[in-house]
């Protein structure tokens, strides 16, 4: 009999598991860590063999649901550049392992936006926009409570909204001017750095070790100026991306998550007020909102794939 | 027994009615005038007598398709300001003359992408955007083959997309540098007249009674310069959304509509080369193309959404 799914965020680091029952509910959740050797060669196995150490009968799993950090496309993985997989056919792999072919694979982002929307901030809103605002920036774009993959498995590639129309920083995918650049933790380091090394006010982040998204989101809700020129900047940008998202699938509500989202209403109510002064006016109850489930958005998500 | 369906676009100036087999073909297609009278009261009545005059049994139609120049939310419609429709009920109204339920109301420009869909540009495309230039720029989202309505009956208002960050002009929503003012007919006249006016270069256009788009791009086209320099900024501005949609919701396929793309692969080029500056580099497979229904679109994209 069927009793369980499992829900598999696959990360550069770590690959996080979620046992859940059929009501979606999450009964364990763990880590192992992400054997990057040989392209990714081994990451199947090590999740194989810590599935079934935690349910040896695998005929009690329903199915098996993934995020992976890179492109897919009706769940066939064109690259994830970060694993070493390419054109990979984790599906066929990974169901002879577990003699079950109920396994769909999403990008990570995506699955995370689907999370949100089953079990986290945006349940029972059927159009809803996830941001993930961490080293880098993803998304994703739910319609009809379905995740949208798009032609390329592009669909909700937010970080690479080309939003600096001129002198934009490279991006790491080659292009100059993304969402990523100049929104992301990395993109507020950046930030902070330039506009520090071109001004004569003094930062009291000047004095840190260790320069973070966090570190300046911290001065600037205590007043420094610089990193509050920093944080204007940052949510002007992602209140713009949000402005442009309300009349493309124009959903219900929009969820800012990842870690830099932490910084919480603080960020949150610049992002709304820039939205505000961009947005189409009949989107006006459009919803900023900051995610709930923080790193069980992935497992979430991954397990709603299977679980209908 | 069933044997037809209805496209009816109803527009400020005209409705376009099609009559369609059950297999997609159009049989016949005429226009009535649209009587905005009295808050556009005698709208549905003059459709009805006109559809009744060309299909005296009724039992023979399938179902009523239609496209408003508005915002509509699962059949209701919001607001239409051109034909003083507010909240106005129009299926349970035609339903009622007609004595047929199986009637789907959606936005013109949303129902002109199905209709390419459907019929024209994208056929066998699963995922389309089609950008309307006309007097305005309307826009219509297909995924999956269907459209997306959004939240607020707001998605695909392409027009919309907030583009010009600083000091852009006006637009007709009240919001200010829409992509509406600068690439639809009435923003490459504006911005002609702006180039115009601060130059010193003259303009084989000068001599031109009735300044129209149309005059502007058949003018750049034999190499004026002011002209030249109006299509360059149109075309930066579409291919620039080209760029955002090709990450928001991905489509295979992006279909350049309206008046203005009369301009013909001359503008589509142009639009190609600014899209693919920006583009991020795993969408490159994404195709620009012009529309070929011109202003069947709508009909045929109506007529569809009832002919399952």
């Amino acid at each position: 009999m069927k009793k369980y799914v499992f829900g598999i965020d696959i990360g550069g680091t770590s690959v996080k598991i979620g046992l859940f029952n059929l009501e979606g509910i999450l009964l364990e959740k763990w880590d192992i860590n992400t054997n990057k050797e040989e392209n990714g060669k081994y990451i199947l196995n090590d999740i194989y063999n810590s599935v079934i150490k935690r349910t040896p009968n695998l005929d009690e799993v329903s199915g098996y649901g993934f995020g992976v950090p890179g492109l897919v496309v009706d769940s066939k993985i064109i690259k994830c550049v970060n694993l070493g997989w390419e054109n990979y056919d984790l599906k066929s792999i990974f169901s002879k392992l577990v003699n079950n072919t109920n396994i769909i694979i999403k990008n990570d982002a995506n699955v995370a936006a689907l999370g949100e929307a089953s079990s986290g901030a945006t349940i029972g809103y059927k159009n809803s926009v996830m941001i993930t605002l961490g080293t880098g920036i993803g998304g994703g774009i739910i319609v009809d409570g379905k995740i949208v993959d798009g032609a390329f498995g592009a669909a909700g590639e937010l970080g690479h909204l080309h939003v600096v129309k001129e002198n934009g920083r490279l991006c790491n995918c080659g292009n100059q001017g993304c969402l990523e650049t100049v929104a992301s933790a990395t993109g507020i380091k950046n930030k902070f750095i330039d506009l520090r090394d071109n001004s004569n006010i003094d930062s009291i982040v000047d004095e840190k070790l260790h320069l973070s998204a966090k570190v300046i989101v911290d001065a600037a809700k205590q007043g420094d100026l610089i990193s509050e020129e920093v944080i204007e900047s940052v949510t002007y940008y992602i209140g713009y991306a949000c402005s442009i998202l309300s009349v493309v699938t124009n959903p219900d509500i929009i969820v800012i998550g990842g870690g830099v989202s932490k910084a919480g209403t603080y960020l949150l109510n610049k992002i709304d007020h820039y939205f505000r002064k961009m947005m189409f006016e009949p989107v006006k109850n459009t919803r900023i909102v900051l995610a709930k489930l923080g790193n069980d958005a992935g497992i979430y998500g991954a397990a709603s794939l299977v679980n209908k």
